[in-house]
């Protein structure tokens, strides 16, 4: 058992002049506030005022009281005591302006009880507003109790200092090893006692026995410089530290030995004489010369409370300034040298060539603080979103979106280009910068498209890592989705087959003979107008309506999923065990990234959030058609419980070193496509005021960046600074008019030979035409060419040109894939000139527009219909939706990628099209209502030979192949 | 770019006497290797034998040649470092001895290129056996660049030390900082400055420079004892570090300083001067007194290669001591008082109120080195399978099995009992000892079970982390176990659109116009017979064997899995949607745990070998009759990738800090039930000859005792040492005849109430029987009487005595959920002293009897059944199973564990019963055969008010509540 009580551990300092006629001179003392930035010895910094013209004179002893040395004559101060104190509530006054509500505490380690220091630091503590802790130990403690307390010590936040108030046998090097270096604030860890010798202070301690002499000398002799100072007996680490410290103020330090016979003339010599080591005080007084100081160090001595009470002011101070917005200091690799790329035949091979930064070391390096940091392995590492309180008053740095014309089949390389971006600015411009991306969900990894690291050298490494399990959260999801499909189906039946009373009975169990409703059922009688708390108290109608849900199996709209292109469940029946008593039904697995509660995990923007909308979440409706949710199922706090590591972003880092945040990637069709906005809001206070956040919005300018602005914009209140639009000569030529690019086949040679009308086609239709949504929303655009090899320069000219022509502040190519960061600086600078220019940033729509107007809005402002016309279905959904109160939810229209209309073979600018509406649904908890623009699939096939033919694991060097 | 060539990096040392007539004595050097045990000053070691009895009077001088200074008589001697090559030789070989491959390693890093240097050291260094690399950098590099490569080396475990041969403005603080302390081998790091002031080198390095004033020291006068050295001009780190080795070395240090006025007589009475500091060497020659020495040192001087290669051979030295098997240094944290137990409502709130280490100080205390460890978080962390090979040489702890009888429906604490038992091994009787437990599913989680770490005060702790995600293993079984599925019902799908031909250009494409066959599909064709490499080659019929599996819809064994208990999977029909084609089947889904792949993570002892069981998985029969692998199917690669990280187990900690594993979770019906054998071999390895790893079997003995042992020892090898053997007075009363016991009803009053007769009852049927099977197995059994606060003294007594009576090595009570270790120590020492014992494993049955002989000898001698009952399903199975050379696998049964029978209600030792067979199944990658003895479900349900109901995370302090 250990107690914990406020007490002080010191008593006072004596000093004792040695000859008559000596008198102290009334210094003042300004100690400067340590930090990291301000590196100097701490008690150096004081400025000692001499008042007269004379040097005073003192023979100094501290610890035991000096009338017990015969020939000393003695005489009590206690100024200098005070003098710390003041200079160290100085201290404390100064770091509560900076931070009002930080109490420094310091914790003291002692075995046994001890009372005689109780008193007198008591008052002196709670005069400088110091808490204090004292931990007592057992009186005959062991290394390891003490090791343990000192352990939990580091890891408390709270804690500044971390004093042994031991009998010297107790504190091993283990022990003092042990206390973290930043709470040593006696200064005796080896770490510690390396930088005072080596002179750097900033982060290490002076050891308060060695200020408390340097103090005494100071007030002895205000003229330090170039006086001797005589060091009798002090071999240990005390010694060398005292000489270190002399040193540096500009004495001379002198070393003498009690058994060496030139002892007497050393001493006599001297300007100052301190003596060291246990008991060997027996320095005559004749010997001292008249005037000399003697300092008299008794080891043990506890007098040196105020020198570690600054101490703790300090390691408090320097804790508060970690706390703060810290610049980064990121070491990148840039790649001198493309020589090799030929060397590297595909992707997961550039990868592997670059060993990525253990995380620790990138996180420390962009200002994140070791326990904000949660690593998963040695190169990816989630982020604990404390880091928004923390810097909750650091400005935003720059926001960047990175969209796309609309592409061919094959895709059109925003990732690429999103990841060249970072890499050009944070490695080459040395500007900050963060990318954020979307997880890929792990079907198309192992099905037709492959993994979404990025490619060539513009890649987030390592790209199998990026590509697999991650951080778990895709799993995360598809755990909590399927819980509730369970938790549907189970009440169906349950509900099925048992009466009102049989299921009150066990939804409200007695518990030693007490029925009470949980957290989660309240909130379901409040919703349904009952508001009781007493189970007994509700009529048996109100039981009823309580207990049953009454489901409509046919108006479930929540599907199960899986992280698998597994197509044959895309429709099934379930329920056809005998168990489950005839209770089949037709339903169907999504790909876990089409679940609403990924769409939720990119929108949310704190775990409160996260929460309330995922018990938010509608599941079907009942048979008197009212809305069923999650928190109807009762299934709310557990999804919570499951999510609540997912809503950390991970960070992890590109081929050149720079950091990028992982986080949701939700299916861009029936949910916005977008990253998690918490992966923006973390980057963006990380970059700082000048830095830039790259994110990237799914498919073409018109679905993905209309999505980012109407919903993930309005859900995150962030305003974006430059839109990126990526073309590529091969969609250009498309949408000019060029044959049809379909994957698998070999390219036209359109695709492959110079043909600058095609181009030019392109360019005047759909690339106007994206940079002109784009500047809908008010925001300067850049066009970024991703240059392919078989593009010429006339063509890369011409793109540009005409890119400019329509509007865009700036066209530039790309080399990212076989260049790096290296092949993206023109980019990069275009990027940074057009941030620099004002970005009038607005919504397309307001959101208490009707929902048929929101939906006519971007059909004729963003794809250019001429109007758009609702099916019957879609329209009694719409009035569903009113009549539920849905109706100012943004709209986020699931449409094909390939057109900027709903037919997939009309490329460039369709014109003259309605926009017909097939149905219209709803993700509550997401907050989006999604019309649905023709068929759209949410569970991808796999082809007769899937990516995975070719993926393997070589078991030996544990080597990945085959993953692009 | 940077260069890596091998050079050396000094030139030589000169030694010059001062005075005629000195001369050198014959010094033979013996240097201790360097090891942690060893905790003294390197060059201390040195022994000294003077030849003469006077000593020899030099004046030394090295850096600048001798003959430039005027007033010093001149002499060239290299014997010195001759002799410390000789010595770091001997230090070398002493090493190789102990492990012949190693080869020290020293990087250079230089900033341009310098070839002064290079021919003399590079002899040097081969003569030593040193291999020495040089990164010449950039001549103006920049302080990026430098850290950048040495972040590298220090994460390059070949590297033992790094050298800085750089321009002093070049070494910044944050430079030498960033040298990992165990690679600084100038001893330039603020920690190895520390350590060498503190004087602990069991870790540093003596800096080369104060190495060779020492050495010379040494050379100069043998009998250094009192001998006074004048340091002049050494104010930096180096002074001290020397001050401190000279002083440590005997000798008086004296400072001086160049500016003194006293400084010529201080120079006249030392008995050796050292100059330090840049170029101010001109110290009249006439000052020094006859025969004494002068060492100069020139800044920079880079003669001091050998001292930096004999850093390097102990840092090498070092490491390999670190690889080997290193005692455990646990800190524990024991319960002292559970008087607060009352404080704490349920397990979560116990788990919350310990703060669990950090894991990687848990790991370092075990012994593990930081590259062994993969953090996930900060309380987990993943153990790489690497340790096995390290630590191959050291002997096994010792193993024990925790089983139990036949229990109730509530379960009888065998885990609690796997936990208090480690506990107090640990914790109290301070004995090594590694609990291995399985991953709890999450089905049960949030159904009705509960979690699975433990309870009371012998718990796994963070408890919510051990029962939700942990490292992702369950979710990796099911992305790899669906994506087999997916596999499947695609192939099928695709086999019945397309021609052979179609197939086949699909299949085996056209790459750039070349056809080749990937690796998993020239395993497939070896399998057919088909010994062809060229695609080209093939004859249309082996190219329909080739690309047609040919599978029957109706013999699809592969089944789909969630880790949700989500009933209504339990039989589907897939493939409704029209994109099928009709290709519509029934098929279900089981619970994740009991997916084959989670049986083979948890059989396999290597990756190789579970990248060969995944490929041999058999996923169901072809028309012809054929079995089909995932081989087969080209997925078996992609699945070892989805599982190269859950192969590694997870290591936790209980409440009191003693180490977990935490690895795997066979469902224990259709597959074994125990954790996985490479978490126990690690474990085994980790404990040391004297400890314990203490595993737990499912269910009780006679299922996963006798699975564990005729399975799991057969796959790994291992042989256990002691079974314990879990009983608890309720169940016992059961069997004794008691009333029956469920789940979720109040328990008779027999139970709560002093029954001796039933408890004696069911101690001579159940309990004797348990004890009688294990110990047809020759392994000593201990029952652990797992008490309840309901037992009466004399219902314990009864039976601790009955069980002693009936054969077990010993019996006692345990009170672990109520006192955690403490409550387990009579338990510890028993299993302790029975581990001394002799055991004679045998397994039950020899591997190649035939499968129904197998299967008999379970059923009589485990079950006590008169003989088994085979249906004709089961017979034509084990008849196919032969035919397929599957015969000679182990036996797995699916039999309930409510009975030693197949009948649930049967308590006590059921006899007269013939064991019905009713079919045979195999899980051929696992490895095992399983007849179904009766009706298993593979996927639990939900009740009406599942746990996930009282489930709910806290979002402001993450705090979960409910979880037990």
């Amino acid at each position: 058992m250990k107690l914990s009580i406020i007490r002080s551990a010191c008593s006072s300092i004596r000093i004792h002049p040695a000859c008559p006629g000596s008198r102290v001179s009334g210094l003042t003392r300004r100690c400067l506030p340590v930090g990291p930035a301000n590196n100097r010895l701490i008690l150096r910094t004081a400025s000692a005022t001499s008042s007269g013209g004379t040097s005073p004179k003192l023979a100094v002893s501290f610890g035991k009281h000096p009338l017990q040395r015969p020939g000393y004559e003695s005489d009590l101060f206690t100024f200098s005591h005070r003098e710390v104190v003041q200079s160290t509530k100085e201290a404390m006054l100064a770091l509560q302006g900076r931070n009002p509500v930080v109490q420094p505490l310091l914790v003291i380690i002692q075995a046994g009880e001890d009372d005689c220091l109780l008193e007198i630091n008591k008052k002196m503590a709670g005069r400088i507003g110091l808490n204090i802790t004292q931990i007592c130990l057992a009186k005959e403690c062991s290394e390891d109790e003490i090791v343990e307390e000192v352990l939990k010590l580091n890891e408390d936040p709270r804690v500044h200092g971390v004093y042994l108030h031991l009998p010297p046998a107790y504190i091993t090097s283990r022990v003092l090893n042990t206390i973290k270096p930043e709470k040593d604030v006696d200064g005796i860890s080896d770490l510690n006692m390396g930088r005072l010798v080596r002179g750097d202070l900033s982060k290490g301690f002076v050891p308060p026995i060695a200020s408390a002499v340097l103090d005494l000398l100071e007030k002895h002799d205000s003229a330090l410089e170039g006086k001797t100072v005589l060091l009798v007996g002090g071999e240990g680490p005390l010694g060398v530290s005292l000489q270190c410290l002399i040193e540096r103020s500009g004495m001379v330090a002198l070393k003498g030995n009690w058994s060496s016979k030139s002892l007497q003339r050393q001493v006599m010599q001297a300007d100052a004489v301190v003596l060291l080591g246990a008991g060997n005080m027996d320095l005559p007084p004749t010997w001292i010369r008249p005037g000399a100081a003697v300092i008299c160090c008794v080891p043990l001595c506890f007098c040196l409370a105020p020198f570690v009470f600054f101490n703790v002011v300090g390691s408090c101070s320097r804790w508060l300034q970690e706390q703060q917005y810290r610049p980064w200091n990121l070491t990148t690799s840039t790649w001198t040298s493309f020589s090799h790329v030929i060397l590297f035949s595909n992707d997961i091979e550039i990868s592997r060539a670059q060993t990525p930064k253990p995380v620790d070391q990138l996180a420390e390096e962009i200002g994140l603080l070791p326990e904000e940091l949660e690593a998963y392995g040695r190169s990816k590492a989630k982020v604990r979103l404390s880091l928004l309180d923390r810097l909750h008053k650091q400005p935003d740095g720059k926001y960047v979106l990175v969209a796309g014309i609309t592409p061919t089949p094959l895709g059109e390389g925003k990732s690429t280009v999103t990841i060249g971006l970072v890499q050009a600015l944070s490695a080459h411009l040395k500007l900050n910068s963060f990318a954020c991306l979307r997880q890929p969900s792990q079907g198309p990894t192992f099905g037709v498209k492959g993994g979404a690291a990025g490619g060539g050298y513009a890649q987030v490494i390592p790209m199998e890592e990026f590509n697999l399990h991650l951080t778990g959260d895709i799993h995360a999801i598809t755990a909590a989705n399927n819980l509730v499909a369970a938790a549907i189906d189970a009440r169906m039946l349950h509900e099925a087959t048992q009466s009102d009373k049989a299921l009150f009975n066990r939804l409200v169990p007695s518990v030693n003979g007490v029925r009470r409703f949980s957290p989660i059922q309240i909130s379901r009688l409040c919703r349904l107008g009952i508001n009781k708390i007493d189970p007994a108290s509700l009529t048996p109608q109100e039981v009823s309506t309580f207990v049953r849900l009454d489901l409509d199996p046919s108006k479930i709209t929540w599907q199960r999923v899986v992280d698998t292109n597994d197509r044959f469940l895309r429709k099934i029946t379930v329920g056809q065990a005998s168990t489950e008593k005839g209770q089949i039904r037709e339903t169907g697995f999504d790909i876990a990234v089409a679940s609403e509660i990924m769409a939720i995990l990119a929108l949310a923007d704190s775990l409160v959030d996260m929460k309330n909308r995922l018990a938010r979440m509608v599941v079907g409706t009942s048979r008197s058609g009212q809305p069923v949710t999650a928190e109807d199922l009762g299934v709310s706090g557990a999804l919570a419980v499951l999510m609540k590591d997912a809503i950390k972003p991970t960070l992890m880092q590109t081929l050149e070193g720079t950091p990028v945040f992982v986080h949701a990637g939700p299916f861009a069709n029936i949910a916005h496509g977008n990253s998690s906005v918490l992966a923006d809001k973390l980057a963006l206070k990380l970059v700082g005021c000048d830095g830039f956040v790259v994110t990237e919005a799914g498919f073409g300018a018109d679905i993905g960046m209309e999505k980012f602005f109407n919903i993930k914009c309005r859900a995150s209140g962030l305003r974006p600074n430059v839109v990126v639009l990526v073309a590529t000569v091969r969609a250009l030529k498309m949408h000019g008019g060029g044959p049809n690019v379909s994957a698998g086949a070999p390219l036209p040679k359109e695709y492959i030979d110079e043909n600058l009308s095609l181009v030019a086609g392109g360019c005047r239709s759909n690339l106007r035409k994206q940079i002109q949504i784009a500047q809908l929303f008010g925001v300067p655009v850049v066009v970024a060419l991703n240059v392919f090899k078989t593009d010429t320069q006339a063509e890369i000219d011409l793109v540009c040109e005409i890119a400019k022509e329509c509007g865009a502040s700036n066209a530039v190519p790309c080399h990212h894939w076989s260049q790096g960061g290296r092949g993206s600086l023109e980019l990069a600078q275009a990027v940074n000139e057009a941030a620099s220019r004002p970005s009038h940033f607005k919504f397309l729509y307001n959101i208490e527009m009707p929902i048929v107007e929101k939906i006519r809005t971007i059909a004729q402002q963003v794809y250019g219909a001429d109007d758009i016309e609702l099916s019957p279905e879609a329209k009694a959904k719409i009035d569903y939706y009113n009549q539920q109160g849905y109706g100012s939810l943004p709209i986020c229209m699931a449409k094909t990628h390939l057109s900027l209309s709903h037919m997939p073979d009309k490329k460039g600018v369709p014109t003259g099209f309605v926009l017909p509406i097939r149905d219209v649904r709803a993700s509550i908890g997401a907050g989006f209502i999604f019309p649905l623009v023709g068929t759209m699939s949410t569970m991808p096939g796999l082809p007769t030979r899937p990516c995975f033919y070719d993926i393997d694991l070589d078991p030996v060097t544990e080597e990945i192949t085959g993953l692009f």
